[in-house]
């Protein structure tokens, strides 16, 4: 008889951006008069840049003709795509230590963060920032990693918390975790991370032999040159740490799906019987057995944000959506909110003076504004209280919401 | 300290098709003037059809445009696509009880087969054909789902075997097995299946209660109107069934990336406390935590497969590689040789005199004739002393295929 996977029943009912997106569509159909702003889920409002689409259509054209198709490309990405992001975001940036093999081109970086869990041995302790990013607990969990579950924790998650104590920087735990989740610049809460303060996650990893996962997906956002853009820019980082990037808030891949992981070939653990676990050979194994790689037309179109025409887009995006970050930013600070991001990220973390409830706060916002965010509980406890906003909508849609804030007589 | 997942060391060293590729590389490297002729890995030589290229184009163009701009998808797929393939691939056949809701669209039939894994309850008893697709055995022995492992054999993998003596159907195990996977038209023998003998496995997984997971990428293939298409064309196979499809072999997607997976919300089976488990709703929830969807100009490019033209190239492009196949078996079979497939499939799979062990043959057919096959034993104990070739190389590559077996000294 077919047991499924028991794991299953210890998760949140659904997958927060699917409740999102169901309060909003709820809304609607009860209000079909009202004109929503979504500033809740990460995604861009600005198209693909023309270098791109140029590209794709080159690359359309060539798998139409028989002497220039592409059938199954390297599972773990082409090397033309692969030796650019070398050279541009890493060699080109003084991290020279980072190769072509370090990195696999992926569909994604939830894909990644997803199914990096396959190389985890069993019974490890798992640290996972809160507030942060769903995926890790939840992919956590539903792989059976989680450990003893009660009252909805879990024996084998610690969570790192961060707050406004700690202005949402968390600081290393006291005993040892095997496993550290990170993201920089945050999501939810667009804090940065210095070297200094990221040296010490970086020692701890080296003192403990501990996994990081570096999910850097907000990297292009950095704007402060004392923030990090790549943990690789630790020493020894690329001993201990995995770095996840993605090109879908960079330059409007969120609906083309592609980023890519880095995973050092000096990326050398064990196995429980003390042999040796290479990380860079394990996912390779991981990827050709579960993977057939990111189609032909998605790596060129990746690959032509490496011109000088792609840097420019990237910048040219990233400034727009910076600016609708900072300008949600400013407003809500007149209006006398404690607000965190909008400097070195897209994302604005507010509190509520409301706020014990993140749910009731989305709520309230959408009924009287129509802005839809996203509740901070959506990101665990620490995140009670709080509302995320995004700089990913359009300028002209940004300064609605902000009129709209500014009028309404919501008490945020 | 980080311990890494201990099943990376049951594996075998190298998944099949990258060992096929090192060996060309070796080959190559060492004869650069030859000219090799690849029959190995199922990669096909037809271009992209028209009617996709157009149809990826435009959406290419709508990808560059504020207003026509798509971002983030559903996870499980546009209702564009999911609609027309319950139209056509099942309704139109007869198949009313496979609804849209029950398809979820993915990057390829091997992510969807590796990443299964995740709905599995633990100890489950899992039968996997032998001769078979490695990734099968290599994505649950990588999950840990293999049991204790012994000389290679693992306590919880069933292999069933199939081989000449039942002309590589493989019949319904003795006892109880949990998981069973079945791929018809089979890869690697290219043998098709009837309603009558795929009704005894149906009928063995609606009794045990056990998940049957059919691959089915190569259906498109099937012309004998006697042989299987589609599970769901037996009665109760929507309760226990899930079908893979790929758009890969009938279409050359396979640098494109899409397919599709059916788990029909009918599939209801039980967690290990007795409570009920639908497996529509628990791999949805696994795709929106793991996955991002596939990206909108590839689905639109899929989409355009259903309309007059994106039929006919289907076929067209199938018809292709049959009659490759056909002219293969043919050759094969004046040989002498015992060979199956290529009447429904586009495999031709055939026994060597000197096969004990494949890779000699593999390596043997390499050096004399440049032409590169799969070894038989890559699938499989059962498959020791035969060989895979395909017919997705050109029809001129074919016939330069054949002319080298007839002119050969080697003797298979």
């Amino acid at each position: 008889m077919f047991i499924a996977n028991n794991n299953f029943t210890l998760l949140p009912e659904s997958y927060l951006f699917s409740e999102v997106g169901r309060r909003i569509r709820d809304f609607k159909q009860v209000n079909p008069e009202r004109d929503i702003i979504r500033m809740d889920i990460g995604d861009v409002s600005l198209p693909l840049p023309e270098v791109v689409v140029r590209a794709m259509t080159e690359a359309i054209n060539e798998m139409g003709k028989s002497e220039t198709f592409h059938g199954y490309g390297p599972e773990h990405g082409y090397s033309f795509l692969r030796d650019k992001i070398a050279a541009t975001d890493y060699a080109l940036r003084g991290l020279t230590h980072i190769s072509a093999d370090d990195i696999f081109i992926s569909d994604g970086a939830k894909s990644d963060l997803g199914n990096l869990g396959n190389l985890f041995g069993r019974n490890l302790k798992i640290a996972i920032p809160d507030p942060g990013y769903p995926v890790y607990s939840d992919a956590n969990i539903m792989d059976g990693n989680g450990g003893e579950e009660h009252n909805g924790l879990f024996s084998n998650i610690i969570k790192i918390n961060s707050d406004t104590q700690n202005n949402f920087l968390p600081i290393v735990p006291e005993g040892a975790v095997d496993v550290i989740y990170l993201c920089f610049p945050n999501n939810p809460t667009g804090v940065g991370i210095t070297r200094s303060q990221l040296t010490q996650w970086v020692e701890y990893a080296l003192q403990h032999k501990s996994l990081i996962i570096y999910d850097s997906a907000y990297e292009a956002y950095v704007r402060n040159p004392a923030t990090v853009r790549s943990i690789y820019e630790i020493d020894g980082a690329e001993k201990v740490a995995i770095e996840i990037r993605s090109f879908s808030k960079t330059a409007g891949f969120t609906g083309v799906r592609c980023g890519y992981t880095v995973v050092p070939e000096s990326l050398d653990f064990n196995f429980s019987d003390g042999s040796k676990a290479n990380l860079n050979k394990m996912w390779n194994r991981r990827q050709c057995t579960k993977f057939n790689g990111v189609g032909y037309i998605v790596q060129k179109g990746a690959e032509a944000l490496y011109t000088a025409e792609g840097q420019q887009a990237i910048k040219s995006n990233t400034d727009y959506y910076m600016n609708n970050a900072r300008m949600l930013r400013e407003a809500l600070i007149k209006k006398g909110m404690i607000v965190y991001g909008g400097e070195d990220s897209p994302y604005v973390w507010f509190r509520t003076e409301k706020g014990s409830d993140s749910w009731d706060m989305f709520d309230a916002l959408l009924h009287q504004t129509g802005i839809s965010s996203t509740p901070g509980i959506g990101f665990g406890k620490q995140g009670a209280g709080f509302l995320r906003l995004t700089g990913f909508n359009t300028t002209e849609m940004t300064r609605k919401a902000i009129s709209r804030l500014n009028e309404s007589l919501i008490d945020l």
